[in-house]
């Protein structure tokens, strides 16, 4: 039993769903699009083109879609979809508000139709290596964890520089980002949110954002995204209370993890001169009481995700990335946004 | 016309301004301490030695002091010595709070004395490099500073790991820091505060914390210390919006700003694919369309703390590190402490 699958939006992403779904032996069958330049682009790649959403709808045993539009639409579509009969995973976000959110919801409910959200990066690699190192309590208890995606694009393309259809980096990095660190957290709840958004280049919407999030444990989490920062920061750095681990990119080449190497609560005794003037809290730590650890090796993959879908539809698994999960999500979104716009932070239990 | 120091509280610090102040041509005369051991080695560097504070502050011909003992007992020792006719220099944190040195400056107005404290760090290199290429404008205008000074000595020496004797990192570290920002937005309010206040090793008193301040021309100042970390983030990291700079330690030795090298607005029209998937906005940026710059060269001297001092008595020269420049630290700092008490953002004007 397979997954016949259709696009609805063959821009960036449907075209990705169209080269990467049948890498878990999912069957592309037919995308819809507005744009006859990239029905034609399907077409080429043997896929059946629409141009009437409700003559896509009606191909012939396609039973799953997936949404890769502009945000402002996922709801609409979605409900339409289900309706139709077909399961539906939209694209991150999967709407821009709670509210759509329930809605939709509730029509996957009454159709009995499975609805998800497009939360591939959960299976990031260098999101996985740092769970592991934390959970395996490699660094101990885990007081900071500081989530960073820098580059230097600048300005949005198409659609996501406006607000009106979900632009921005709250929705559109943002959203993976606090995915990634809720479901590592998912027993624990966020209770305080302070965010700052900004625009570095002259947008209509956040091109760079700077998120704290505290949770019931004291635990801080620490989530920022810049568009046009032309130095990187490491995309992960956490402080545990027997060790600190640094993850500087997505391909993990470079990171690892240091830990004081011997278990007496070290006191320094002795002011050291350094060039930061006459200190002992930071003179350097001679080698011998540290020890670095590589970052440990580990394979994830993207596919996976179509094929739990494909497991969930022959009722053999579980939905990996749940409704609840992605309410939570947005509600969090949605305290951020609020707590940008008013200035100061918010207490919560999301 | 010179100055004739003498020293209260010959420790770590007391020992330093006995190596330092005479490289201004200043006359260390004299050190008052409690511990026989600290006056033997006063005694060592040529230091008339006293175990009595009256007799010190009749110590002849002396006419300054500088105040280098636990933070709890500043001002008691401060208006002690301006009533018996000396010059005033604390060692930072002035004190632990607004009420008490607004004591000590009706005091040294009283008496006519000079009052100041040794922010000895606004003299430091990596702090004018930051200063200058954000104040020459070389990255545009600044979104956000972050300032961090990050090591690995976890618990703390003596009397610095309690609270009554203002023990803590926001006292230690961070004065220094907050000093630095606050003079160089002399003129800019500091209109909201949120702290996170933490302990990596279980101690008494903060010794990790993340602070951000936002001025009210919207410019964010992120300021964090760390005694626990084993990797380290550079010690200024500042994105503008027209470059990046950052200057990885006090040397700076390494760290530069790079700027994009065209002025038309960039937008990225392909998709990439990259380790972190497909993106346009996180795809590398070419490299004929940015330019590296390195760090101008600036010398520093700590020294011109003091040379001000002798300048100040001889009626030359203007305090450099003023009473109501101190008080707004203070003022800074007590906020920082109720944000992080309340677990919440405060609204301020400082």
């Amino acid at each position: 039993m397979g997954m016949k699958l259709g696009i609805i939006g063959y821009g960036g992403m449907g075209y990705w769903h169209g080269e990467y779904a049948p890498r878990a032996g999912v069957d592309v069958v037919a995308a819809y699009d507005v744009d006859p330049k990239r029905l034609e682009m399907a077409k080429e790649n043997g896929i059946k083109a629409y141009v009437i959403l409700d003559d896509f709808l009606k191909h012939d045993g396609m039973d799953f879609v997936v949404i890769a539009t502009p945000n402002d639409v996922h709801k609409e579509l979605a409900i339409k979809a289900m309706n139709a009969g077909k399961h539906v995973m939209v694209e991150k976000p999967a709407t821009m508000s709670v509210a759509d959110w329930d809605e939709m919801v509730a029509e996957s409910e009454k159709t009995s139709r499975i609805l998800t959200v497009h939360q591939n990066r959960r299976w990031d690699k260098d999101y996985n290596v740092m769970r592991k190192v934390v959970e395996e309590g490699k660094i101990g208890d885990v007081l900071s964890i500081e989530s960073r995606v820098f580059g230097t694009g600048g300005a949005f393309f198409g659609w996501r520089s406006f607000t009106k259809y979900g632009g921005g980096m709250i929705f559109d990095w943002g959203v993976h980002l606090f995915d990634q660190l809720l479901d590592m957290y998912s027993d624990t709840k966020v209770t305080n949110v302070y965010s700052k958004l900004m625009t570095v280049l002259d947008q209509k919407v956040d091109d760079y954002f700077k998120v704290i999030l505290t949770l019931d444990n004291g635990t801080l989490l620490h989530v920022e995204v810049g568009t046009y920062a032309f130095h990187k920061l490491p995309r992960w750095y956490v402080i545990g209370n027997e060790g600190t681990l640094q993850i500087d990119d997505f391909d993990c080449e470079k990171g690892g993890y240091t830990k004081p190497s011997y278990t007496d609560t070290p006191v320094a005794e002795v002011v050291v001169m350094t060039s930061a003037g006459p200190t002992r809290m930071m003179a350097p730590r001679p080698p011998e009481t540290k020890e670095d650890f590589p970052l440990p090796e580990l394979e994830t993959d993207w596919t996976e995700l179509y094929q739990n879908l494909v497991g969930v539809m022959a009722g053999k698994e579980d939905l990996i990335v749940k409704p609840y999960q992605v309410r939570r999500v947005l509600t969090l979104m949605e305290a951020i946004f609020q707590s940008a716009e008013e200035n100061r932070s918010l207490e919560v239990s999301i």
